[in-house]
């Protein structure tokens, strides 16, 4: 394995990890008004249809990390919409 | 260009574009105590070493995807950090 390989390697270990630290401190604190609702919508979306791109070109390791982050970013995402909506209640 | 190509250029621009309004918010509301700082410190490294993957392996849709998102990404880790002095300060 060459150091670009490993180099990217870890690259993708750190950018599709980051979303667990996130994603567990949304789960704990419950609170999501820092975080923006678009970010999450565009972000989401776009992994989703990473992990297709990764699915249609057989490329395993963008199926793997996009699939983990799929999973963290929309955990963020479901928190702050239910958040918002019972703001949206409440008001 | 065929369709899958065309899906990771589409799935690029929003991962890439889906910082750019986190960012926004960021610097509107000065609020990011619901952000993550490990995960911004452990996305940002993550994003500096694809740049430096892609420059490395000359690859161009890595080099500007990764320059633009670390852009976006370091001014929401500069807003957290900052944030979190003044409120060890405040202590």
């Amino acid at each position: 394995m060459t150091f670009v390989t490993i180099l990217g390697f870890i690259a993708a270990a750190l950018t599709t990890g980051s979303f667990l630290p996130q994603a567990i401190k949304t789960i704990r604190t419950n609170d999501t008004r820092s975080i923006s609702l678009f970010m999450y919508l565009l972000f989401s979306t776009g992994t989703l249809l990473w992990l297709i791109f990764g699915m249609l070109s057989s490329n395993m390791p963008i199926i793997v990390a996009n699939a983990i982050t799929l999973v963290f970013a929309v955990i963020i995402l479901f928190y702050k919409v239910r958040n918002q909506k019972k703001r949206n209640i409440n008001k």
